[in-house]
């Protein structure tokens, strides 16, 4: 099965369990609408990729897992965006939970999509039982805190914001998580693929930042320039347009080159090259990549 | 150990993995706050008595399924209290989260709660993984939806609560994940539990029926009348004080009758005997109980 088709299958199928005419009708309504239609899905491709890579053997753990991390991005991305942080009310190029279904359902939504996403892992892993606590530490740890999006998002209300701790939890996690899940799903020792991801996620970070400042609205589905209103910090507006493209080529470069000893890492290299593309902006990798 | 002390032990030594210099003080702050100084521990308690019943034999898994239950609950109040809920301002004794800490610290508060729930879980069973499966099956559930806590709160939004649906999820969930949780702690199946946890939840609902009556808010630690300030369905506005009585000595009573057999029932029998008291509003209990 395709990629795109296996995480969206994934991710349906877990939500059928979740919902039905016993659960208020609001809150089925608006967490379908915060998982579908999905944004690029980058962190469950990741996942897969590196499961495949590692040769999994368990589809229906990775399927778990790749379901419970996008629940996990998009549980961060429903609560960013209400009124009390980014107030944005638009996502993915339609209403923001919170602007099509209200504060409270929002609030409620990213709640359920938290306890969902570890919900999807039990039940994944009734087969093979052994799998699930590296899987739930792994996913749990990028989440949470210390260290996880929740933390990250966090920093943000911090009078000083240290910037590789802020920008590794709020947007690294999920990517070691990414990385480090794919290979436990698989059965192997999670650990050794943090570092890939944490790079991958790093270069996702300039990457997004070069949309921030010059993307167009409609590529990136949401507005530009917000990093710059809301006074973040911006590899862009640090490093210039030619130096963020440096370094996001050289993080990519080390990424590949932390991939652990695997039975795919060939075609991973291929897919993190593939997923370079992805990570640009159009208008920036079109013409001269 | 006393139980009480064993409680508050799992929980501080979960959290202490939870904080630390390199997260954000705020949030570590707020999640204290939510945590410590506790209310009854009602729910934890009722855990370690039934995982005492069945012989528990891995204490660590029994504090760390406590300590993630009693997380979960604190998580929902947090939620609870926020202005675009119930916009309580005082939670035992105390500034409510969001009043002492704002409302994005308030909603990361929760998040980083009810993530940390599933951490300690993981934590806990690294030594059984045999357990960690049933147990956060049986947590998650609890938690979520369709039939957790989060769907409890979603049915306030909906034009039509059907009452039974929504008080199961939003009282009696948690309680049923107690009994149930501590007998998959201890080994056993967690499913023939659930039963009694509701009953002994549904009398918790009408006791805090009755407290929010007749309480006096310092035994409360929040204001009373809330339930027919926000018109919300209460016992004894439904059946009196005495027809309220009657209905929490019944359930207590169906609750007993309900225990599984298990080496402890007899002693079980006894602490939920004792657990009426605490549950009673004070001035009722005292004099004629």
């Amino acid at each position: 099965m395709e990629t795109a088709q296996r995480i969206e299958r994934a991710l349906s199928q877990a939500l059928e369990r979740a919902g039905g005419p016993q659960c208020p009708a609001g809150l089925t309504a608006a967490v379908r609408h915060a998982v579908f239609p999905g944004g690029a899905r980058i962190r469950p491709r990741l996942l897969l990729a590196v499961a495949r890579a590692c040769d999994e053997d368990q589809p229906p753990v990775t399927d778990a897992a790749a379901a419970a991390l996008e629940m996990l991005h998009c549980a961060s991305l429903v609560h960013d965006d209400l009124p009390c942080f980014d107030d944005a009310s638009m996502r993915r190029g339609r209403p923001s939970v919170h602007a099509a279904f209200g504060e409270r359902t929002a609030i409620l939504c990213g709640d359920a999509l938290i306890v969902f996403a570890f919900q999807t892992l039990a039940h994944g892993t009734q087969g093979s039982p052994h799998r699930l606590g590296p899987l739930l530490a792994t996913l749990s740890a990028s989440a949470g805190m210390p260290f996880g999006i929740v933390a990250g998002q966090a920093w943000e209300s911090e009078p000083n914001i240290p910037l590789a701790l802020y920008q590794r939890a709020k947007t690294g996690a999920l990517f070691a998580a990414a990385t480090a899940a794919g290979a436990a799903a698989a059965g192997r020792e999670p650990g050794p693929w943090l570092r890939v991801g944490d790079l991958i996620g790093e270069a996702y970070q300039v990457a997004d930042d070069m949309k921030d400042v010059l993307g167009v609205a409609a590529e990136l589905g949401k507005p530009t320039g917000r990093d710059q209103a809301l006074g973040r910090p911006n590899a862009v507006a640090e490093l210039g347009v030619e130096g963020a493209k440096a370094r996001l080529k050289g993080l990519l470069a080390e990424a590949r080159a932390s991939i652990p000893p695997c039975p795919g890492a060939d075609a991973l290299h291929a897919e993190i090259l593939a997923q370079t593309a992805r990570l640009m902006p159009q208008s920036l990798a079109r013409p001269a990549a």
